[in-house]
């Protein structure tokens, strides 16, 4: 009996986030939409995560208007997103109206599966998210960020399972966002779900390829009973990134578990991303091949860049050894948590504090609510000294209430102030918007009439500038089927210049 | 208990070879040996193959000479080669005194592990290589060139390895040099392989990463009882090259098995290649990621370029895809031998003069050989119209027998011609040179004492010159289709000897 392994397919969202900076435009995932549609995958990922950040921060688009046209032109898929809980897609924690309002918004404009997540992985910061998804009757993924720590066992994941499980989540996704995952550690933890929480319980994981062994665990977590793994298109896929749908596929052949995936359709959608990625050859991470220093420093690899821009900044671009040694200093301090929007940014960003400034001589105020509680719980005790720092610098105290908890109803705030704004529709898409990413809204809404942008650029600087036009490679002239071969032909001593029209057999 | 796996290190071998056209100078090696010697490798591999070609060929160094500084500067590893069995480093059969004289030279200048392979897996080219190893007390590794094709099965990898152990070899090698190799397969032939032979058999699996999986397939290798596997240091992994060290050794952490290396060791050899690669961008090969359409063409990444080189030659790039339709097709026609060298090539080879000028309208004597029995006998039955094509183009008949068994004592020959040659030292070395490649020895002498170059370039004042710099068909590693090809073609009844350059359009 061969068990089939479903697929959720990355290149619409994760793919281009973790390899071309989220830059893709909608204009150039179009034409591979009815390929993707039509490919067999479980889910197709493509929205939320930085993605609406990126729509209206860098390509004038509105991603309200880019998951409608998802629904139109993937009829036939479940459409999935990445969602940071009580965050939603934004940096700061909502009071528990505006997170309902996003869900029913993004349910009705065509959203299916909602993966949700929590940087400290405090399930009070999933909860309400979670409630939102099944009252539209949509599927609720809860998500259990992998880290390595101390006080991350098998046992403390398969916990959490068992409590999403409890919240009523439609399956549980094991989301590995630094490539740390490792093949028995992939396997021990699926196993214990599933002994633990029964094996109806869908289990999704997610891993990306950084570190070069993730396909492994993945193998490993199928033979544990996993029903679903994350992939991405082959010419969109490793180094930070995730591993190719195509090797996933090859993979499985005669082990007893397949991916039934229309291969000329996978085909064409490589081809398709193939041709486009040079395009965007300007935002492409300059992490290529595998990067395993990550097993040591757990950093991942987008913090590592980020980290490493703000030392440049600084003057002090030599000094980023030091801060490797000091993320996990800082993490221990925190309790811990496993490192991943927003909670790698505040770590890192205070571990190039640290080390340019001395430790903990200046904190940052995302750093002092981390460690004040105001982020959520995190895994383990934070460092008392620092935490009585944190309260200094901060001018508040430490508290231990779910933080949503401390919020005032503030939908009548954020509709007044967006509806306020010059282009804005006055819409609950626009006042979500405005909501998530109040600095960026404003110039967004004023703008978004003159559509969107495509910051794709031609990679052949001599090549005729053609907007939108076909990249090069993809052409196919059919004139070198016609044009005589030409050889320098030696003959018994003697050269003769002789071309060859080609036969066709 | 944990049971330890051996690992072959590629970085001065293979991986220079699949990566960056095997151009790497000694020079460039010699700072990483001390780490590289005292990591605990079970070997490494920084001989043979493609290097002695390129070492006389492009850097005017003394292939010999490589091989006494690397016995100097690895004083406690094993350093192991790649030898085409009756091929030796060369392009054709040679008799069986020569090879004796190589294998005895090899081994007095410090070679200790001799993996040797035939590309037709026909086991009577492997046979005296093998004898002259072990009359020389060295580990001799008989190797079985893992391919996909319908006659190819797990028995007949097994029954394979059964005679290599009764020829007396010390280990057996899996050699996938396509990719090819998939998890379950793996798995099987390593278990087959240790249930008819014995579990005392050492078992080494060699894989490239070019598809994507081949890690995996690693891990089910050693899963079945594998006893050594090989990779290459990350900075010089992936792509057409094999699965990083370090990733191999992450991989393993908790499963049962362990790869005991020294990780700082392995850092600091990962961070000077990795400064190091980029000086030999113009050679770099153009596949980054993965590919997965080899499981479908059958067809090496090496290949892959050489094929798309010659079609850009002639003026004919746009019809590779045509081409991968032919390959396959020339293969079946040949009795359907592995592709690794020189069958890889002169498979290749021809399926681009079929697409170009229609099927065998043009045969290679390479090719005409081929399907006559003078490369050994191929795995299954070869087609009788294009047996019949060869015989009559190269007007001689087919053989069944060994084909170093049709020659002449040639030692004497080759010692007097290359005796004769300025520069030629009259070592046995020198002579066994100029046996290999008698084309490129004699300027190599000539040169020899103007000492080594290094073709490394500073990527800044590379960068200009890399895209009119180098010949794009010198740029592989394969050697076959250089220009000019010779042809024996019959024109109004008579035979002509033809030598062919194409015109770069």
């Amino acid at each position: 009996m061969t068990k089939t392994i479903d697929i959720t397919e990355l290149c619409l969202r994760d793919a281009h986030q973790s390899l071309l900076a989220t830059r893709m435009a909608m204009e150039d995932m179009v034409p591979a939409c009815a390929d993707i549609d039509q490919a067999g995958y479980w889910s197709v990922e493509c929205w939320g995560g930085a993605t609406f950040d990126a729509c209206i921060r860098f390509l004038n688009e509105d991603p309200w208007e880019r998951l409608r046209q998802f629904r139109t032109l993937l009829p036939n898929s479940r459409l999935q997103m990445l969602l940071r809980g009580q965050n939603l897609l934004g940096y700061r924690h909502y009071e528990d109206s505006v997170v309902d309002r996003f869900v029913d918004r993004a349910a009705v404009n065509g959203m299916d599966v909602f993966r949700i997540f929590d940087a400290l992985n405090d399930i009070r910061n999933i909860r309400h998210s979670v409630q939102a998804v099944r009252r539209n009757g949509k599927h609720a993924q809860g998500t259990i960020c992998y880290t390595v720590s101390p006080l991350h066992t098998t046992e403390t994941f398969v916990e959490m399972a068992e409590r999403l499980v409890e919240l009523g989540c439609d399956s549980i996704c094991l989301k590995d966002m630094a490539a740390l995952l490792k093949p028995q550690a992939a396997f021990d933890i699926v196993k214990g779900i599933k002994t633990r929480c029964g094996e109806a319980v869908r289990i999704h994981v997610h891993t990306h390829a950084t570190t070069g062994v993730t396909l492994v665990s993945l193998m490993k977590a199928i033979e544990a009973g996993a029903d679903c793994v994350d992939t991405a298109i082959s010419s969109l896929s490793l180094g930070p990134g995730h591993n190719p749908t195509e090797s996933l596929v090859a993979m499985l052949d005669g082990t007893g578990f397949q991916a039934t995936l229309d291969k000329d359709r996978l085909h064409r959608i490589k081809n398709h991303f193939a041709a486009l990625r040079p395009r965007y050859q300007a935002f492409m991470s300059n992490i290529i091949g595998v990067e395993t220093d990550i097993f040591d420093s757990q950093i991942p690899g987008g913090m590592i860049s980020n980290m490493e821009s703000q030392l440049k900044q600084q003057g002090a671009g030599d000094r980023l050894e030091e801060v490797f040694f000091e993320v996990p200093r800082v993490r221990e301090d925190a309790g811990f948590p496993p490192l991943v929007t927003p909670s790698s940014q505040i770590v890192g960003t205070q571990a190039v504090f640290n080390v340019l400034m001395g430790r903990y001589k200046v904190m940052s105020s995302e750093f002092a609510d981390l460690m004040l509680g105001y982020y959520g719980k995190t895994p383990g005790e934070r460092d008392p000294e620092v935490l009585a720092m944190a309260a200094a610098q901060a001018h508040k105290p430490a508290i231990l209430e779910r933080p949503a908890d401390l919020l005032k109803p503030e939908w009548e705030a954020l509709q007044t102030a967006a509806c306020a704004l010059p282009g804005c529709d006055s819409s609950e898409e626009d006042v979500l918007t405005y909501a998530m990413f109040p600095q960026v809204a404003p110039g967004f809404f004023g703008k978004r009439a003159q559509g969107p942008l495509n910051l794709g650029r031609d990679p052949e600087a001599a090549a005729p500038a053609s907007a939108g036009g076909a990249p090069t490679g993809a052409q196919s002239g059919d004139k070198a089927l016609r044009t005589p071969v030409s050889y320098d032909v030696k003959l018994n001593g003697r050269s003769h210049r002789v071309s060859i029209t080609p036969v066709t057999s």
